[in-house]
């Protein structure tokens, strides 16, 4: 039965002026006494108005800290029976915390968290690809159809909504792609997603088993790779070189999907010709595979339209497109979408609310008004002209400064250009002597995950203008002088 | 060798006042005669001034022309000896378009994809659990911190950045659960991600592999249940009723991670007491499972202060915490964070740039702004008296109106009330009525997976102000009495 015992309740002390609330302090004294073990279970607290005397505290303060105790299941009460201890602490464990065994990522955890990231120097040019010109951005635009979307009270900016996106956003993308690249589509097939990553990881997940064969182009682009890997897919190399694509590869598995960049292939900067596009169609269909084309740089295309996506050649609803607005807008905007199949707009919706990969309607929603208001549009103009003079100023400065070490061609199509190495270095070196030098640049050799790598730069041009493009290349001009002058370093053997 | 085919250039007819441009109108009409394959492989085509001079149309028109077929690969040129066909399109597939094999979706695919979507109605009132009251929410404030923050244009804002999310908002959290919720934990262990599906979807796919055992509530939180489906668990049912969680049932097999709503049992409401949440820990212990916390409904508590989370009693490191603002804030915010153990933020950052659920910078330096300007704290606070008073008002009304039908009880925590049935009444045919009355609410029963269901409705009152809870009680009165007068239906032998 309950005991009475007095000799904690007695020694209990309430600081007045401390600054912690009363209420507190009583829970926490009693709370540390009853887990240290030393009021047992089943012992009686004192009546409120007992304890509240003795402490000369009011007698609600005690009662909320009992209320507290017993929310959390330390003590239980019984009207007329009062409130005893109703918790014991376990016996301690006789090994130490740090013994105690600590459990460990999943292999495809392990999997997941071996994505490199990228070192990010703050005090570095920065010439890797894949960044757009964002100094010149219209914010003031964005900012105020931001600012009237945030104001906007409606159901659906604020609700649940439709998983596959918004309405208005997935009318004005269908609208644009079809123009811009040739993706007939109705805006149900649209599905917004959180970026060209999310958008690649979902389809992994939607259209793979663990162990299923995928081409993957190679070198190709690693956001692929490990969206693929996470996805439990086994990979096989889609061979790409300076002639294009070697589909009839014998080595080559059946497949059940095949991943290809064709506008403008991740790192070479190839156009897959329409003969190849028809080929790689004629494959998948043949294996009944699907195809996952990455649109990422559709857009820049600085001479004559862009070509269409391959998405268009397909007769049996078999390519699975995906499109970005992260080298459009900004990266940080972090919306991408994809084009599925009619019918399986409803299936891509579920998974994304199983995923959580909802980008948030507010900046679905403004992206829609800069879309309609003409903004985007404009913006697009804007940045292929200014590319393109930014790719020829790169072209020329390599040809007058870095003639010695890199030869780099045009391309129609990209925002970022391909320098292929004289001497045979190894770029990753490059790559960090070029750090210390202050510029961070991207060794072509780490795409390559099958193939013995080719060494070179991949020069992204898009984001610098032409103070920050003359201090890149100082850059490399001092880092190969240095290389020169120390051992060369071969890259050939590798 | 080349011939010279005249038939259908002669035939080319351009418009020149049909709006279309010319160079595109020209491209139009080559590549639908190449396409069609009445211009055969190796053909050569008219010199540009020929061509140009028949048509009546510049030169450089049809030199656009030509190079966007040579960019797309249906021409091909030397310098020297012309332009010439280079496509020949395959035979047709004797088997028509629709015949073809249609790649499926991947079993995983179809797993994800049949999450139950739960119909929305626009013209009801909502009385779903889980959407807090927006109305009131201090938009201006957040319209003007998301302006501030739009405009800014520094490196942090628009390019890339460290995925595990803004150092700011993860100091902000980490402050903010320290206090809150007795989450002491560094910036560095805080993880954010595009809301709450996002992180239970990140974290199964991290810390399981396919046919691990986890054990997940029953009734439970669907979104958890789809999300460990979908990363491939096996599951087992941890039973919950109204006297708790049944830890120690003979019929578990050991887990590698166990899902618990300990603050809120979704959906039954209760806050597990000390006694079993040492238990529990002790089974992690002795399994070396993970315990994956759903700390939803964390904030709302009307009595007192919120129970510290679970995370706090860990002292081997296997809780991962997950939060979220979405209850909070709004929902189309689309943010939510875990807390995952020292030494494993570096996995989880390279995950999620392996998934892409990253949330947009600007919201995330927009939300840490908000907090550290105090309105966060301001906000939550004024919620919970809201959300205290509109229990009372709810559980009054119920009384007056609805207590034939339905019983209900006061809960210290949550946004919603469970509403036991007092007829043997299916809760589904209930939702599917009220919804013709202009009234959405939940069936307790979809909680269900493994054990036999108890039926009831789900109550979610936060959202509901005084106008729209008399319409919603009004609805559900007008639906209980169709329902008596047709045939009861029974729910109790399901």
């Amino acid at each position: 039965m309950a005991k009475r015992a007095t000799i904690p309740f007695d020694t209990l002390v309430i600081e007045p002026n401390s600054g912690t609330p009363l209420t507190r302090q009583l829970y926490n004294l009693l709370r540390h006494h009853i887990t240290g073990g030393r009021v047992p279970i089943g012992t009686r607290l004192p009546s409120t108005r007992a304890l509240s005397q003795q402490l000369g505290i009011g007698r609600n303060t005690v009662l909320a800290a009992y209320d507290q105790l017993l929310a959390e299941g330390y003590v239980k009460s019984e009207t007329g029976s009062g409130t005893w201890v109703a918790f014991s602490p376990a016996i301690p464990s006789s090994r130490p915390a740090s013994i105690l065994a600590q459990p460990k990522l999943s292999r495809r955890g392990e999997i997941l968290a071996r994505e490199p990231q990228m070192p990010r120097s703050p005090k570095t040019v920065n010439f890797q690809p894949g960044f757009p010109e964002t100094i010149t951005f219209p914010y003031s635009t964005w900012s105020r159809l931001l600012s009237q979307n945030a104001r906007h009270r409606g159901g659906d900016m604020v609700g649940y909504y439709d998983y596959a996106g918004h309405q208005r956003l997935r009318r004005a993308i269908a609208s644009y792609i079809g123009v811009a690249r040739g993706v007939d589509c109705d805006p149900e097939q649209v599905i917004v997603v959180t970026g060209a990553q999310a958008a690649l990881d979902l389809v992994s997940r939607v259209v793979l088993d663990e162990g299923d064969q995928v081409w993957i182009e190679d070198p190709g682009y690693l956001g692929a790779h490990s969206a693929l890997l996470g996805g439990g897919a086994r990979l096989s190399a889609l061979r790409v070189d300076r002639n294009g694509w070697n589909l009839d590869d014998p080595a080559l598995p059946p497949p059940r999907a095949i991943y290809v960049t064709p506008a403008c292939q991740w790192p070479l900067g190839l156009t897959m010709g329409v003969n190849e596009r028809m080929r790689l169609l004629a494959l998948a269909e043949m294996h009944n595979a699907w195809v996952i084309e990455d649109d990422y740089d559709g857009e820049y295309r600085f001479r004559g339209q862009p070509v269409p996506a391959l998405y268009g050649l397909d007769r049996s609803s078999r390519v699975i497109y995906i499109g970005t607005f992260g080298k459009i807008l900004f990266s940080s905007l972090r919306l991408g979408f994809l084009v599925v199949p009619r019918g399986l707009s409803d299936s891509f919706g579920r998974a994304i609310s199983v995923t959580g990969q909802f980008a948030p309607l507010l900046l679905q929603s403004t992206l829609a008004d800069f879309m309609q208001e003409g903004h985007f549009a404009a913006h697009l103009r804007r940045m292929r002209r200014l590319y393109a003079r930014r790719q020829a100023m790169l072209i020329d400065l390599c040809e007058r400064h870095l003639d010695s070490w890199i030869s780099i061609t045009a391309n129609d199509a990209g925002m970022q250009l391909l320098a292929n190495l004289l001497p045979p270095w190894d770029d990753r070196q490059i790559t960090s002597a070029a750090r210390l030098h202050g510029v961070d640049v991207q060794p072509v050799s780490m795409n390559y995950r099958y193939q013995t790598p080719e060494h070179g730069l991949l020069l992204g041009f898009a984001a610098l203008d032409e103070k920050n493009m003359h201090a890149a290349i100082a850059g490399l001009q001092a880092t190969f002088r240095d290389l020169e002058a120390g051992a060369p370093k071969s890259g050939s053997s590798k």
